[in-house]
């Protein structure tokens, strides 16, 4: 078997590949990650490289907008060694910006972090008293009403010495398991981390653990995602050998990698980092831990663990003290997760009847009132996430976060911080189906229209696709399969929605307040959302869009103890309801797959927009 | 600088040494132990290495019974690449016979072991009841009256699998953390092992955490030796850059090494270790745990610790289970260390008046009944552990364990293992002592009389140095300051009894038992120990010897919940005299340099003896 050197720019990293093997498959063999959504199957596009130097074969594809030298990694076999360039799909945004943070997360009214400083003066030893160390701080721990804490080994070490600079010394106590796990003679900050684990994309937080103030915040794609785009594909591989470990260290490295990003942009130690919350769906939670998460998607849906001990960094894994307690926050079930119960747990619920959307890879829906919940999850598909659609992408610089047609027919669009286009992201891509729909060039079932304007329309492998020019040059499409796709999508959460209602025979007009979180939230146009089906047809006052809830309640729990046993209660609390065990949810998913539903009744407005055209 | 490669036989490890530098000190560089006492100054000969090939220049020494081969390390640089052949010093006792095990220890009365078995049935889940695997597992804790444990992230990852093999499903819980370390589908064996760690040797013992049976004990020198023979050099050792790692590196090594010759011999594999409880003197916990100990050799003596949180023998860095609880037998004070109070624990006092000597490279003396004890230490060095003593060795195959002169002058001797003699183990220096002061070749000043068979006495650098001639055709000898180094030895133990008693204003006629424990306690023959002072003249129905009570201690601590309890009251119980600060030990030392003493009516024995010669 002859094999080729592959080298990468700009990474720089190498990998072997066989003449018979594509380079796809080899990079991944090498656990060099790659973002796909097809899982190499030459569909979805999203594995272009770039060749720089060396002979290759491709098999005949249909991303034709690709140049010469650009060729599908999945299709590609190496005939000489390669030169290849992989462009940053994976690229992180990081923001730092006081104002942008601030604006989405105020620190909870009460600051009880996970970890603590504890300011104590160690008396001397002498003749009289030479009692050890650790017996004198004890001590003066109990002398100022503080019950006996542990000490980390790693804490034991610095003791004999801080202890000797004189003057007060400083501990910092992990209050969970009141122990301290580090020392020091003169007062510096420490952070904690908040992540939201998702299945597509990943965000991360870093705030002062005494002040609550948030330093900056990352997001970036999981690059478990290679491994298949939703939950189930995931199970699924983690299941084949090796996988397990695999995927465990993929979402380490995203995670990890995320936070390094954050501490060298406000510099800040990674050690310095001393508490961390982890918000995630259970699957996810599960690949993270490496533990089993294969009878999450067998009947009758049994994860292995819902809540979890506190375990420390480097247990886990997570390149920060390794000391620091990493709080887990708890799920419900195999499909309504810790992500959820994150959300809900940084809310306010005030007894209105409430429905709260989670628009991530699965759809989450839970409705209640703060005395109650019942939660279900809806198989949605990263589509929104700009998973599984060419011309998607996460919302970061050069994302389309607005898209317009003019009544002249012109399009136009607006980009993250003003950045040449290079996709769409999830308001973008609902944007773009509602200038579609509205404009009449595809129909309710999603079909491009005969009077569609031809000259936008081109066939990919069979299928129209409606061309858009951008800015750079480019041209971004989409094709008939992918507004399928995204049909799917929202139709999955609607019938969601309404059959959750329906089973705990509710009116979707008592509802008083719906809530969407999920990361393009804040971008998104609520009239256009409407307008496809993808949120119900309520009083535009009833909606607040609340970014992503899952990381505040990560964050929240970090910085208060009252947010940590609320993330508690609510995993007891909320009852769990299968909707696939539900009658009727395929019908109603059917129903729902039209833009923006076949049932007008639900849609008034479309309706009466209809009726005025 | 021109540098050689050195090759070591029979270990095949290799290091690079320069022309000018000595071989000794290039292996410490390069973290090769090497067992020798006077830290390579020339003086102790125990760096003797046998050159295979390759030149090489030596000082000149007074070792002149050497073999032309043969050299001493730390006086001979390298001219050429050598190979060389370094006998087998650390050379590991091993024994796993069941009868000589159960003579010494047999297991506490009521086992309730650190680590724990408990079977529990965790019902299947099904659609009324899909809660996670964990939640179910705690459940069916909680209904057979078990509190709720935590998980090592370790066995949460087992659980799924374990629990869906059908039947009884065994959780390993280590009791003081209330959590679960291991879970298994079938039954079998788990293993706690003892450590013994001194100063000079260290001891260990594997035994079933569920049956108490021991199932092997092993010893060797503690691989620290290279860096100081007593606590106080190895104190000074650790405060040098880089050493306290190194220091903690070769504690875990001998430590580490025994526990594998262990498991190697009867097989056992090191993951099945899930327990562990380590005795030492306060010093060697402090180097193991790489917590600096440079305030206990200074005035007012005060170690950063004598009591310890249980760490994980991953944390620690033993190469057992990874989540095993190590549980370190807490001390009193700088001297009086968790070995002593390990012994203690072993034993019941039943009310009398017990003087407990421990015979170890510190002579720790504690007197007390049980109700109260009060405890110090004295610097005996290492003498009677074969340390400081060219002639001396640990008590292993080939040691001189037995020593007599026989009425007729002849010498007579037994070894250990009747295998061929190498030298003299503890009991056989006394022997040999006590032998020498009765035949009357050494006066009670520890000098060579002019009486002495003059054939056998040899000069070695300026000093009269006695040869015994062993079966092996090699001469054994001793020279004048070892016999001082012995004598201050035992007269630094009898100088701290005497103080300890004179400051509790107690007569030693009162002490109704002597304990004298050590790793020689067994071997050693009390007349001798009287005859040169080493042990108080008392009735000798009142001693009696207990081999190795810390290690005892130790083991019991693995098994037994009430042992562990009563090692952290004795801690809090012992009083800590500092002998030191006492006034008079300094006379009493003096006087005590003597064979047997310079006050006879103490030895009344040794006065009917001599009145008899």
């Amino acid at each position: 078997m002859t094999t080729h050197k592959i080298h990468l720019h700009p990474s720089g990293e190498t990998f072997a590949c066989a003449e018979s093997e594509n380079l796809l498959a080899a990079m991944l063999r090498a656990d060099i990650p790659f973002v796909t959504d097809c899982g190499g199957e030459g569909k979805c596009g999203k594995c272009a490289v770039q060749i720089l130097a060396g002979e290759y074969s491709c098999r005949p594809h249909h991303h034709g907008q690709l140049d010469q030298s650009w060729t599908l990694a999945c299709l590609t076999t190496p005939k000489t060694d390669l030169e290849i360039w992989i462009p940053e799909t994976g690229k992180v945004s990081i923001i730092t910006s006081a104002d942008e943070i601030a604006a989405e997360f105020a620190p909870p009214p009460e600051i009880t972090s996970m970890v603590r400083e504890i300011k104590t003066i160690v008396p001397e030893a002498n003749e009289a008293d030479n009692s050890a160390d650790l017996s004198r701080t004890i001590l003066a721990f109990n002398k100022s009403g503080t019950d006996s804490p542990g000490f980390t080994l790693q804490a034991l070490r610095k003791l004999p010495h801080t202890i000797r600079t004189g003057g007060e010394t400083l501990f910092w106590i992990d209050t969970a398991r009141n122990r301290i796990i580090d020392i020091d003679s003169a007062v510096s900050p420490r952070y904690g981390i908040a992540v939201d684990l998702g299945t597509t994309t990943v965000d991360v937080l870093l705030a002062d653990l005494e002040t609550g103030e948030i330093l900056a915040r990352a997001g970036g794609y999981n690059l478990q995602m290679t491994y298949g785009s939703d939950i189930i594909h995931r199970i699924i591989s983690a299941g084949k050998k090796g996988n397990a470990r695999r995927l465990k260290n993929l979402a380490l490295r995203t995670i990890n990698e995320l936070i390094q990003r954050i501490c060298d942009r406000v510099n800040v130690k990674r050690e310095e980092i001393f508490a961390a919350a982890i918000a995630g769906n259970t699957t996810m939670i599960h690949l993270l831990l490496e533990i089993d998460p294969a009878s999450i998607r067998l009947d009758p849906y049994v994860p292995a663990a819902v809540s979890f001990p506190i375990y420390l960094a480097g247990e886990i894994g997570l390149k920060i003290q390794k000391d620091a307690p990493v709080f887990i926050i708890p799920g419900v079930s195999s499909y309504v997760g810790g992500d959820i119960v994150s959300g809900l747990s940084s809310l306010d619920f005030n007894r209105k009847l409430t429905l709260y959307l989670d628009l991530g890879t699965n759809g989450e829906i839970v409705i209640g009132d703060g005395s109650w919940f019942a939660g279900c999850a809806c198989s949605c598909g990263p589509a929104f996430e700009g998973g599984g659609i060419a011309c998607g992408m996460r919302a970061m610089p050069g994302a389309v976060d607005k898209f317009w047609i003019t009544s002249e027919g012109e399009m136009r669009m607006d980009t993250i911080d003003d950045e040449p286009p290079a996709g769409f992201c999830g308001s973008g891509l609902i944007d773009l189906m509602a200038g579609l729909f509205k404009a009449g060039i595809i129909d309710s079932r999603g079909r491009f229209r005969e009077s569609a304007p031809q000259s936008k329309i081109v066939l990919q492998r069979r299928r129209k696709a409606f061309q858009i020019p951008v800015a750079s040059g480019k041209i971004l499409t989409l094709n008939e399969a992918e507004v399928d796709n995204l049909i799917r999508t929202k139709g999955a959460l609607m019938a969601g929605i309404r059959c959750l209602l329906k089973e705990l025979s509710l009116d979707i007009d008592k509802v008083e307040k719906i809530l969407v979180a999920g990361n393009f939230g804040k971008h998104l146009n609520m009239e256009n959302a409407i307008t496809i089906g993808l949120l119900p047809d309520l009083p535009r006052k009833r909606f607040e869009f609340i970014g992503n809830a899952s990381l505040k309640g990560a964050y929240f729990a970090i910085m208060s103890e009252e947010y940590r046993r609320k993330g508690e209660e609510l995993s007891r609390q909320v009852t769990n309801i299968e909707l696939s065990t539900l009658p009727g949810y395929n019908d109603e998913f059917i129903a729902a797959c039209f833009l923006p539903h076949t049932d007008l009744n639900l849609f008034p407005s479309a309706r009466s927009k209809s009726s005025s055209l």
